[in-house]
């Protein structure tokens, strides 16, 4: 991990937020590079989920929203972590993270009470000062918010997940988008939680970003998905309950996914889409790719399947989440009907519906994050971050080989043919020809284009690629479609993400 | 503005946050329209400013900062507004937009003494129940945050500007960006102000967006830019103080603006671009667009030049702010570095450089709601938004004539032709198709194109313009090129927002 933090730092992917006054555990920055990827993954993610259907749609809600919104989504209620002080020296703790690096397990999800129970059992004791703990609490993660000031002051906390702000907005975007089923409604966006212990860096973090789709469908369609039939064959990787202990990870056919896990055919079909955007569009290597069913101890009560996308990252010592598929029933709308009084039921040829929820999850920080730890090589000579060509920071680097002889403008001549072609470029003229080149190989760059005199003579350049270090020689009329067809960054969302006639139903 | 809010909230642009559980003031949320639009505005800002030069770059910073940026930044000091509090109903208001509705002028940047003096003078008393003011004192807009639990809670802010995330960052990025000037930095994000009295939607809101890039430099170059003479000849639309009676607007040429308004050519070199950025970009007509000259007492202390980019709203009845060209000279490093205890100090050639600041700030939300006021139009028997092509939330509508006859299939088939085109896409297939062509009006949709029985015959369809409401067929295989030429959102970037060669200096 300390190689990954080591060059994100240097060649400007992300570092701890306001380093120069100390800085705040769990807030990072996206410098230069990471904000470029960043922009690309959101991108991606953008055009291939909300690509998947004809009523899907982004919107931008607030990020500090009343008290009401946290009462009805329950957040303040259960959005808490089991905390545990040391009686001597007064530092908190999570309590599960304690009993984990005790046992070497995870304990995510039981309560303060099971916690205590164990600590008691194994004796544990605080892991800063050795001094005995008291009894585990809860700690609230919501951040709150007076607003306003004097007598006006309204209470309202820092959203602690994106889906809160498309659930407020769900009737008036059901009227604005004509009255139709399933609709889709993503945010890509910030979201906050108070964290007792965030850690590894940009995993866990205190200010994060999310990029999340709720679909709202009628619950008796659920058996069905319209365009099934085009995954059915398609084989999902699956890490079920019973082979929690072995870890071993089944290769099913989405159909037999519905026979015989009993899932139904609308959740595998976005299960089958999620497992598309990493391997296809992502490349994800296959053997590092699992969805994880997540028991009934694991799940949100509300979730009634679940399961977590996750990579295995050779930094944190095996697979973690980096999204899952939630299918949270009505809790939502029935929650936010309960506390506003505002009916969110809708009627559609005549049936009266609360609509269910499937809600498609992804940490934007921790897809990052996992993009850098697997394209991440050190060879004898230098470091490579191999990134696949759709999230390569900078598509292009280009170089004059010497900063004289009219090279440079030659450079930048180049630069400005290849503006308006999509590609992102990188303009650098100083230092060494191959000091340059390993800059670019931890950047992660492409291709390396650089210009030399003999540029000047028979108008081609040197195109040198990021992962063999092979060089060939290219003509400039035709250097565009030679840097896409090396870059493979072309991506076909017609393959995965082809647009689909939606169920519809008239409004009535 | 009561229309613009009404459209807005019908079609889908933007709407009061959380509303069914009552909202808070000052927050808003974009719909899947005005989502589409901001995301739009916000490319080609990027696109445009961080495309004047080879070393200016995007960050994102968090938004939650430590207190002691705030120290340094001066914004715990200064970044109050005058409040006065009714001694009958406890209200508490705005000073100045109190003396403001009561004298129908600006009194923006006084004193809370100052403002005290003038109610006493002019006998102002509480707009709500006529009852006696107290005397103005100063409410500080940032709002504070504690992170962590127990004993080590951190006390923090979510930022006011996103200008700060920039600052706290220069050093990192300087040297990752291999120590250039001038070195520019981006950021598109959100910032948080406690605002005693939001009003306007989202023209003065307590969560909102903004486009920043700040330009560190060194102050001795400030005199030249090396494009400069591309500019020169250039008519800048401009409000000098000394008009303010008037309020005519100069029409200057660039070189004239150095030599006759004393303005140094670095700072006039991005008043032009901001001022094409709003002509030639945005299409905003000229007559609705002013450079607003500040005043030293209008003017932050800090500020040495600063010139308000001013767009004439019918609405909002004249001229109003939606950014700012503002000179902030070594206030921000130094506030930091004296903090901090970082050295902010770089090292160039030899030369020790405090860098200095040229902040291009952009409201976001101001843009889009000047753009919806300019766009918006009455006629007979329809309401019509006319955006410019390139900020237009849907390119094309594509609409299947009827329900039935394979008509949709075909629609749909067309609009999977289209993808990958660039261009945004809404499908219709509910109601007349008057209706449909009524909704895109007010949605702003440039073109709507109809799939009719003629279609499956001879492969044309109908292309409707917005504007003029003519109509004429195209030929399928001609309809993206027809599409792109008859929307003109196919921007030239070259003209603009050329790359240009930095004056580059070797590190030392």
């Amino acid at each position: 991990m300390a190689d990954i933090l080591d060059i994100a730092k240097r060649r400007g992917f992300f570092w701890q937020s306001s380093l120069i006054h100390g800085g705040i555990a769990g807030f990072y920055d996206y410098a230069h590079l990471g904000t470029a990827m960043k922009r690309k993954w959101e991108n991606l993610w953008r055009e291939f989920f909300i690509g998947l259907d004809e009523n899907f749609y982004e919107i931008e809600p607030s990020v500090v929203m009343p008290e009401n919104v946290f009462k009805a989504s329950g957040h303040l209620k259960h959005f808490v972590d089991p905390v545990v002080k040391c009686k001597k020296c007064g530092t908190p703790e999570r309590a599960d993270h304690i009993m984990e690096s005790f046992l070497g397990e995870s304990f995510e999800g039981l309560t303060a009470e099971e916690l205590t129970k164990l600590i008691k059992k194994h004796n544990v004791k605080c892991p800063k000062c050795k001094g005995s703990l008291e009894k585990a609490g809860v700690f609230n993660m919501l951040f709150p918010l007076n607003v306003g000031a004097g007598k006006s002051v309204a209470k309202a906390y820092l959203t602690g997940e994106t889906a809160q702000g498309v659930y407020v907005n769900f009737k008036l975007e059901f009227d604005a988008l004509r009255r139709k089923l399933p609709m889709g409604i993503a945010v890509i966006g910030k979201a906050f939680r108070n964290e007792i212990s965030p850690r590894n860096a940009i995993i866990r973090m205190r200010e994060f970003n999310q990029a999340e789709l709720q679909i709202f469908f009628d619950p008796d369609t659920i058996t069905e998905h319209p365009r099934f039939k085009e995954i059915q064959n398609y084989k999902l990787l699956i890490r079920p309950v019973k082979n929690k202990k072995s870890g071993k990870v089944n290769e099913i056919l989405c159909k037999d996914v519905v026979s015989k896990m009993k899932l139904p055919k609308f959740y595998v079909y976005y299960m089958a889409k999620a497992q598309q955007f990493y391997l296809d569009i992502l490349q994800i290597p296959k053997k590092k790719f699992r969805f994880r069913e997540l028991s009934e101890e694991e799940r949100a009560f509300y979730n009634k399947y679940h399961f977590d996308v996750e990579i295995d990252l050779d930094t944190l010592g095996g697979f973690r989440e980096v999204a899952g598929i939630h299918y949270r029933t009505d809790h939502d709308l029935k929650g936010h009907q309960e506390v506003s009084g505002e009916k969110m039921v809708v009627n559609l040829d005549g049936k009266n519906i609360l609509c269910h929820v499937l809600e498609l999850s992804f940490g934007v920080d921790r897809n990052i994050y996992a993009l850098m730890d697997i394209s991440f090589r050190e060879e004898k000579n230098r470091t490579v971050l191999s990134f696949p060509g759709p999230v390569t920071p900078i598509d292009v680097g280009i170089f004059p080989l010497v900063n004289k002889d009219r090279l440079p403008e030659k450079a930048l001549e180049i630069k400005n043919i290849l503006r308006g072609s999509g590609l992102s470029i990188f303009y650098d003229d100083s230092g060494s020809i191959g000091r340059r080149y390993r800059r670019m190989d931890e950047a992660g760059t492409g291709l390396c284009i650089t210009i030399d005199h003999q540029t000047l003579k028979d108008k081609t350049v040197t195109v040198r690629d990021r992962d063999t270090m092979k060089q060939i020689r290219v003509k400039i009329d035709k250097l565009e479609k030679a840097i896409k067809d090396l870059i493979g960054n072309d991506i076909k969302f017609e393959k995965a993400g082809k647009p689909i006639k939606p169920k519809t139903s008239k409004a009535s």
